[in-house]
């Protein structure tokens, strides 16, 4: 009788652990870890905030505590946009933010986070994983003194919101938008003026009308900013935010004194949330969207050819400016585009061709 | 002057890590685990092996040695499909394997790993995840003693190697093409012959004329096995496997007595191999396809929608005819259906269009 024979009949239970040993002694002792980390995102705020304290409850829980992270969320113990120096400063080990929020220190961050008419979520894991664009990254944020990995991603992002239809590239002129990054400079380019606001601070911007539009991130974020409260009009598909990337910013001295098992949990825990952030906006936008329109009165609306085709002009003059800045801008910006065309190209090849004849066949 | 002020100008530098405190003593002490791990993969195939591999050393690493495991890729310890009953019985802890491959056991497992005309990856994260498909997950693998965990994903599988072009269904009937899961059922609706196989033994039958066609994964993946030698037609989209997530299955009485921690360990390694793998397959497939193309003169053509339109047809019938297994597989197909429509619906609003749009504008 073959084995698998002995077991298909039972005679060897699926309880039987004879190949695993667990040995007590002798155990290996780690030092113990204790570290504060600063985020961008209100307390509890679905999918960022929350997706950032995982994390930091995930190291705890995959150390048995060993490895204590004490989060503040924004404002707790500095601003949201002070993440990035309390942390390069030493005063924090770890933030948890958006890298465009510091395109301030230098133009390049505004590729590690989202670019308009740029990679979506997938591309992105791909461009920063095996295109070259982690050693970029590390290049870029050595300059400060942190290393960045990616921690969420919040998927293509919704256009935004508008008190009036937006039926040409006219009607951005003169609008005031909240909208951060290199989007926003892309804003600037067609006419309007953007402005960087972190998500606690946009409602009462919004309703207040000290801005126009908003963009934030999409339908089960955005419902829960009542932003429809201000603004009816829903646009899509953003053209700025095709898959922003969450990130750790780490204290670069901090990090690199740390054990090879420590940075590796530490780096587990990150690409996991990586994964699980961005099933979760999946997941969970396409049923807060019906919810906007059926009980919030929300107009959907989607941007026009003209308009995208504005968007994309103006971007390619973003990224020639970007250039400008800097050999590292400049190298950025190559990488980037490469990835864009070569990782692109399969995209289209795959999902694209793929979802258009499912979506052909289901639907008719 | 302000601290942030202070930092600016230089006067903390960006090595202070005040706030960072490494205790020497006392030490967490855990239990030492040694495990053994086998695959259905040939040792060190390129993202399915590799990618089972990464986890085990992983796990290893990010306990620095506390938890060892033994990996035996596919026939090494027993053969590819020998790994089910392997780790069931206890005779190893855990596998890497693709779930559809125990379709034998229930076949509910087809919709663990791929199904036709069903989820992308990024769906099929979003399901399990946060769609109720773990759950579901955990009761079927639980009738066999198991526990599953996503750890990998291929993105969308090319079509197929054909020896002669396929222009409509009829090209199917009497052909013994080589596809596991339930597109090898959907398969065997249009007439043809479906042969399961694991990936070290498809090139022998294709160049022996023991069957005519096959898939494999993808362009970076089927370069490898060198199909193009006996088949130069290449076909896309795959409508059969869209999204083929990758798993460990461990033992489950096994995993269940791990300490909390250690279990986090394992899932965080396995999540991050979810994330890590799909990553590399987006960034190779591109341009093993180029390479294909040019160098060993493969032709590569896209299946019509009349054919697409007949796997959409086929697949359905297979779904129902899976629902009459048992109630665990109706409710399988039940939460498969909801999130298509769900997921789908916003995965068009979100990716599609904003690809489309994209490409409209870059191509153009």
């Amino acid at each position: 009788m073959k084995r698998r024979d002995v077991i298909k009949k039972g005679l060897i239970g699926a309880g039987g652990v004879a190949a695993a040993t667990t040995i007590s002694a002798p155990a290996i002792a780690e030092d113990r870890v204790e570290i504060t980390m600063v985020s961008t995102w209100p307390r509890d705020f679905p999918g960022l905030g929350t997706g950032a304290q995982r994390f930091a409850e995930r190291v705890g829980n995959m150390t048995n505590g060993r490895i204590k992270v004490n989060y503040f969320a924004a404002g707790e113990r500095v601003g949201a946009f002070d993440a990035f120096d309390e942390v390069a400063s030493g005063n924090a080990q770890i933030y948890h933010g958006a890298e465009y929020y510091w395109t301030g220190k230098h133009p390049a961050y505004g590729f590690f986070t989202a670019v308009p008419v740029g990679l979506t979520a997938t591309e992105m894991n791909a461009w920063i994983r095996f295109g070259g664009g982690q050693e970029l990254w590390d290049e870029l944020a050595g300059e400060f003194g942190l290393k960045g990995l990616m921690c969420g991603n919040t998927g293509v992002q919704m256009g935004g919101w508008f008190r009036e239809e937006i039926n040409s590239i006219d009607d951005f002129k003169g609008l005031k938008m909240r909208m951060p990054g290199l989007g926003g400079t892309v804003l600037s380019k067609i006419g309007a003026s953007p402005v960087s606001l972190p998500g606690g601070q946009i409602y009462e911007n919004l309703i207040s009308g000290a801005i126009d539009a908003t963009e934030w991130v999409g339908p089960w974020n955005d419902e829960i900013l009542k932003l429809y409260e201000a603004a009816k009009y829903y646009y899509y598909p953003g053209y700025h935010e095709p898959g922003s990337m969450l990130s750790i910013g780490m204290n670069k001295k901090w990090f690199d004194g740390l054990s090879k098992s420590d940075q590796l949990i530490i780096e587990a825990a990150a690409s996991m949330e990586n994964d699980v952030m961005l099933a979760e906006y999946n997941a969970k936008n396409g049923a807060a969207l019906q919810r906007l329109i059926s009980q919030q009165g929300v107009r959907l609306r989607k941007f026009s050819d003209d308009i995208f085709d504005a968007f994309g002009e103006a971007a390619q003059e973003v990224f020639e400016e970007t250039r400008d800045h800097s050999a590292l801008a400049n190298r950025v910006v190559d990488s980037f585009d490469k990835a864009r065309t070569e990782i692109g190209a399969w995209t289209e090849i795959s999902d694209v061709e793929y979802i258009n004849q499912r979506n052909r066949v289901l639907g008719g």
